[in-house]
């Protein structure tokens, strides 16, 4: 069976979400963030990169949200989660996650984990300081270019949608109200009455 | 007929590789960096985050590598660049491709572009001055964990090793040797004695 390795709150709320949009058979094993078990020795045999979220697979452990997504959707095709025979629409999908992994996400991540790239306090803190405009830029690009409606990527739900709900959520960590951006705000708010969000949330909040 | 919107030395490399890989007809529009041309209007209406690579279809623009690497080898399958009908292999591709730019490529601009997250001169150099650490870190993973052998994914070649390559070779950026990872430095050297390869270099050297 599947097994999905996350920390609650993190960006692996796009695959838990995913997998329960899937109807997939899954196991929720969560890591323990606040004793930094994604950095021991046990979890980098899952993941060497010490990061979640990983998918534990019959086949093998697959990393990045884009790819588990994908992965996802491509194994329960009866979920119409991805545009799979179309490779200009393939293609399109491919890219907003991208863009919200290698964007956005790094761009929020420089409000919480600026040790990445710099070891200088003042440096950190300089990277915090601005990194609210930066994910502000990020999700006005979305909102005025990006985002098709009445979901992401137009008329059809995808792995899309989990991914900018989870990184949509992450704007109150910047004290960014979400509806300055009123269709990626309106989104949220539909996402919310989706059970499998509900449900994701839920196990999350008691895991 | 496609059109490959690139600059020279840039990630746009990968997918210029690609399309040649692919025997696919294509074009090539360079986008002038010295002149900020990929910050103006005109080409903002192409992609409007300001950047490159971008692909343009009869369909419309792709952005992003991991997207326009995927869309080249599903619309040429005749090339074999990807494992596409097998979701784990697909997945495992993804992962990699995903790593290399929302992880690698993210390390080493910020030794170039550190005013995308920071205002402060000072904690631009400081970003600059450890981005060589970070880059070293990350190929280190590659070489220990995540290059499969001969090619990137494995026996066979794929839009991973194009991507690979465009990145390897940003490490003399950092006065980072290759050489210190035998299995990316061999990778490398087999990538330029490829017909593709030393095509597109030739097309960036002289474009």
């Amino acid at each position: 069976m599947l097994k999905l390795f996350y920390a609650p709150g993190s960006c692996a709320l796009a695959s838990h979400i995913a997998l329960r949009e899937a109807s997939a058979e899954f196991k929720l094993r969560p890591v323990d963030f606040v004793a930094a078990e994604q950095r021991g020795a046990e979890y980098k045999k899952v993941n060497p990169k010490g990061r979640v979220p990983a998918l534990e697979t019959e086949r093998g452990v697959i990393t990045e949200t884009p790819a588990i997504l994908a992965y996802i959707a491509q194994t329960h095709p009866e979920a119409k989660l991805a545009p799979l025979d179309d490779p200009f629409e393939s293609a399109r999908l491919q890219s907003f996650n991208s863009y919200l992994c290698a964007t956005v996400h790094v761009a929020h991540a420089h409000s919480r984990r600026g040790e990445r790239w710099a070891d200088d306090e003042s440096a950190i803190a300089e990277m915090k300081r601005k990194a609210p405009e930066v994910v502000a830029g990020c999700f006005q690009l979305i909102e005025d270019e990006f985002f098709a409606g009445p979901w992401a990527m137009g008329a059809a739900y995808s792995v899309a949608d989990p991914y900018l709900f989870t990184i949509t959520r992450w704007l109150r960590f910047h004290k960014i109200d979400s509806a300055g951006y009123p269709k990626v705000h309106d989104h949220m708010q539909r996402m919310l009455e989706r059970p499998a969000v509900q449900a994701a949330l839920e196990a999350e909040a008691s895991g």
